[in-house]
This record gives C-alpha cells, structure tokens and sequence, in this order.
C-alpha cells in the first residue's frame, strides 16, 4: 500500500487550522494516520528558518531572498520528512507545500514561475497527489485573522498582495483541476468541512481507500 | 568613476584573513576604501543565515537546502549592500562570492552546476570584477586550521571533501583566467601577500587606477 501526499492550501483566514483537524478526521476513518507536518518548518532546520521569513524585523527581506528560504525549507522537509515518509508506505499532510510559493513568491511578490517550477523540479522533485486549496474572499479572510496577535512579515502585507496570492492560488488550481481542488471556504463552515470532505472521500475511493 | 566587486576565495587555511588585510592595504594605497563585507553573511538576516549553515549541529542538511541557504543569504546581501554600493560608485571586497558555492556545493557536495549557474543569473545577476584565489594543499590548509577552536559543520567534512572544493576551485580559475587570479598560498606568507599585491596593482591599473 503506497503513500501520498496531500497538501492543505489558502490564504490568510481561510480556516487551515480546522481544515487540518477535517481531514485528519476523514483520513483516520479510512484507518490512514498521516505524518503531519507544515511549511514553511516541519524539520528542525525548517523551523529556525520559518522563524527568519517571519520575523517582522526582517522587514527588508528581498523577494529572492525569501524565495530561496522557502525552497531551502521545502528542500530540507523532503528529503528529512516526505520521501522516508512515502517510502516507507506513509501518508503525508502538509499545511502549505509548493503552490503557496507560485501564490505568495510568484502572486504576490511577483518573481518569476519559471524560476518557481525550475526550483520545484530541482530541490523538491515531487508534487502533491492531492491539494486542497481554501478560497475566500480576501476581505473576508483579513478580518477573520485580525484579533490574531501581531501580524508576522507576510501577514503584514496589504491587501493587493493578499489579492495577488488569491489570484495565482486560483490559476493554479484552472490549471491542474484534478490535482488542485479548490473548496469555496466563504461559506458557514460547517458547509466548507463538508465540501472539504467530499474532495477527501473521492479521492481515497480513486486510491482505493 | 565606477566600483568594482573584487572577491576573495580559498579553502581552509588558504590564508585568507591575511589576505582581507594585504588587499584592503592596497587599496587604500590607490584611494580606495572599500565596502568590507562577507558571505554567508554581510547583512543582518545573511548573518543569521551563516548561523544555521555554520551549526555543526546541522549534520542532516541536505545539500541543495545548503545551497538555497548560501544564495538565499547571497541574494539579499547582493540586494542591500553590493548593488547600492556600486552604484554610489563605491568598491565592494567580500571574503567568499559565488565562485565559493561552485567550489563546496557544486565540487564538494557534488550538485549540478547547471542548477549554481541558474542560481547565479537569477539570484545573484552578477560577476566580481576580480577574484582572488588563494589556493593551497589541502593538508597544508588543514593543518594552518588546526588548533583554532571547534570546527564548523563545513569545516568538519572529511579531506575528500576539500580536495573536490579545491579542485573546483581550480577549474573556476582555468575557465575565466582573466577574472579568477590563482595566488599560490603554500608559499611562504611574505611571497603570498607579494603576489596578490601584484594581481592588484595590475588590476588597479586597467581600471586606471
């Protein structure tokens, strides 16, 4: 029984936390208990490194700059985390993988996919065999985040940036519908944990699960 | 009148604390006060990057998370520091430049050097004007280093892994002669410093100065 990796994906306050805590729910009825982990961080190294792309002193942080310590993370988590992981027969979950760098480093930021999807072919080697992307109406999602504590680097973005990285989120998923399954989370949320659900549902019926 | 990036590279024990110093002097000779900086490192956030690729706690990394790291911290040291200093027309010395990631990732750890040369022009965007590279026998090198505390992850590699840095080091020089200026350091320390004096002087005079 092979492994798979599923990513979780979506902007600020677009529900990650409960999504997360659905689809562990969902996958443990299936009798499948993932590795969890997220991005950037989910290795020792990724962590101190997650703690640098945050830290809201860094505020002078260069666009390629942020881009390499993203990839430097997401290098470091699959080959310590997701290939052992897979390799053994494993699930994986991961809270944000290679999509969030083409929306918020390529949407947001502006730098350029090509040099995204080289460093993803280069220093990742592997996609998700499911994403499932949160989308909210960017608004919506800010307001729901603030009460949150002090903004980090990227929550301290403004709104056309946020816009940005909803609109390449949205590309990614036109662009592989099958593997990208976008779930309108600007619902009540009882109606997103359901959608979320079926998305899961049907995928493990394709894997046999 | 128009800066220069003038770099520094060697392996360990090449010596290169003496020669920081001979170059600064002759630059100062010719009116020159550069901007002094080094790599991984320079700014705030390149120093805390050298911290985690320093850590010889650090033993799993990866060696393409080492490579991001390297030109994560590169890309905004060339972003803070080297750009705006060569355009207020100021000079740029840095011990270690990009040659060094062709040198220890690409010889010693053995990653493609397509993948540093796409690294080079995307990240970076750049050349030194002038490399200085002190080269020496490694177990010369290795025993000057002896005796100067705990060392580094990098520098706690095995001697295989500095005869490839070393040898990568010396095709960098084969294949740009004109930029790349190999100074013999296994000789005695007053000819060293002799030498790259003389690679300066004549280097000052095609910029003439």
């Amino acid at each position: 029984m092979s492994g798979r990796l599923i990513t979780l994906e979506g902007g600020e306050g677009a529900g990650k936390s409960t999504a997360m805590a659905t689809i562990r729910a969902v996958l443990a009825e299936a009798g499948i208990d993932p590795v969890c982990t997220r991005e950037p961080g989910g290795t020792a190294l990724g962590e101190a490194i997650r703690a640098l792309l945050l830290d809201a002193r860094q505020a002078g942080m260069a666009a390629e700059t942020e881009l390499l310590l993203m990839f430097a993370s997401r290098a470091q988590l699959v080959r310590e985390v997701v290939r052992p992981a897979l390799a053994r027969g494993q699930w994986v979950l991961s809270d944000r993988f290679t999509d969030a760098s083409f929306a918020y480093q390529g949407g947001g930021r502006g730098v350029d996919t090509g040099c995204i999807a080289e460093l993803e072919r280069w220093a990742v080697g592997l996609k998700p065999d499911l994403t499932l992307l949160l989308d909210v109406d960017v608004e919506q999602g800010l307001a729901r985040m603030r009460g949150r504590g002090e903004p980090d680097r990227i929550e301290s973005e403004a709104v056309e940036f946020f816009q940005r990285v909803r609109s390449a989120y949205r590309r990614r998923a036109e662009a592989e519908p099958e593997r990208v399954r976008l779930v309108d989370a600007s619902r009540p949320e009882a109606e997103v944990q359901a959608a979320l659900r079926a998305e899961l549902v049907r995928f493990l019926r394709e894997c046999g699960r």
